[in-house]
């Protein structure tokens, strides 16, 4: 049967501590909720802090990987889907995720927080940073929504998968 | 010997009259460099007045289409590049072009922008909103470029095409 | 860490009786040696037979879709992989899987041996076609295998496992 | 207006003498009908040799290419589509084309013409290799057509486009 599945976006050398620390909480309150943690699965970043953390709970990691091998994967990514697709990769992270938190925020994390409000998903912004917020809501004031910590982020989620 | 494409983007049903009477000028202006014009091939919004423009003076026009076939395609595209990826074609139309102009926004120009972007595309934002503006240009201050109107986008184009 | 993942391809509404009964035992072989199950995901045929069997033991299944949702999945599916590229998908089935099989044939599963020999993956064809046979080894000499029945099938994953 | 697009997909290191004496040919009769090529647009095999032989006679080539950038693309090429996808550009080549030319064997070209005739298109196989024939012409026994040179080959194209 389906299981729910969680993307956590974010940066990846460009993440900053206070994003690495949101990231790898997320992880481990996405495992805690029995869902399954979805990201870009490279050893890097954001990616990386939400997979440990999801593993130090037993969950079960996806990293949907932009080349055509695991060259750069995350130790913590258990089911590795290959694309070769570099970064239109960032749609199928979107699209297989059920609920989207983008941690922090980059081009890539951008580019998937645009690509699944295009698709209808729900898109939580886990940031202070004011700019970020309005740029998205004022493109799509009902699907975004703010967290300033991962509780919040994982309390949001709640409710939406409770209400697919 | 490879042509100078030139990527319009924008939005399709949201466009504003604004965004459309900018778009049919910008294909006028690359049609009339002699590049080659690319959009997202569909028959609406800026996708549509860009091709029209560059048609109106004897341009080429490629549309990198999001379905399986060329229903809703443009009736100014000439040549159609059938993806059936959705909206992870968006990262074909960056990479394609040379330099990419985002006429007015939306969820799926926010993902172009930022795409190329992080592919290290140059990017001009003809947009009053500065709002847009400062989030990109937060994210690659060396990159985006701002134009009120058609005739400076292209006289950026022009400087960047020299460069390449 | 990283799970091995098996990939077992075949036709969708043309599958054979036979077709489905190696489908379904594959899928039980794979989850009793501990390896995750990757598919087109469809609730059809092949791909759904070999779901339906991984699951009969506990195993864990993957299936990778060609749609934007999960319409028309198999419900054996654990693992939805949401692409929105149709047949492209194809590409990401044979390079997330460690060793391929071909259970039966048809277009798409001609397509995904074709595209897994060409990134270099073993690939066994379940099938008793001689024409195949000779097809794939011809373009790919060291790289296809024969099996007649899922317990050799599977006897030669594990050999080219043990190998990676 | 839509121009027609014609495919010729065949191999690239791997082409044989005569395979590139048939692209060559193959290019020219497709500039010298008013139609526009679409290859692989590497440089290299029945890719280069097909573009070559369009522009002798003036004609428009596209190349739809597998990597990030237009590194080890042909001369020949005249419209670079930039896809970053690998092997998975291989259905956007033929999902543009009107009609495939299948010129030369080899792994990434049984792709093609397999995706091909999935979503419907017509095939022309260009060889004298009854076991390709044959393995195709199973699968799809109603759009698979067989051509021994590059005039029998254009005259079924001809055939073909007159009536789409």
């Amino acid at each position: 049967m389906k299981k729910i599945i969680i993307g956590v976006m974010g940066p990846g050398d460009q993440a900053t501590s206070r994003d690495l620390e949101h990231a790898y909480k997320l992880g481990q309150l996405i495992a805690q909720a029995g869902w399954v943690l979805l990201t870009g699965g490279r050893n890097a970043g954001v990616m990386n802090a939400a997979s440990k953390g999801a593993k130090s709970n037993d969950g079960l990691t996806i990293g949907v990987l932009p080349n055509q091998n695991t060259a750069g994967m995350s130790e913590f990514v258990d089911i590795a889907i290959i694309t070769d697709m570099g970064n239109a990769r960032n749609n199928i992270n979107v699209l297989s995720s059920e609920v989207v938190i983008a941690c922090g925020m980059g081009l890539g994390t951008a580019s998937e927080v645009a690509l699944a409000l295009k698709s209808g998903k729900k898109v939580i912004l886990l940031t202070e940073n004011e700019e970020y917020q309005q740029f998205f809501q004022n493109l799509a004031p009902n699907d975004v929504f703010l967290a300033t910590n991962a509780d919040e982020a994982i309390a949001l989620v709640q409710r939406f998968v409770v209400a697919l």
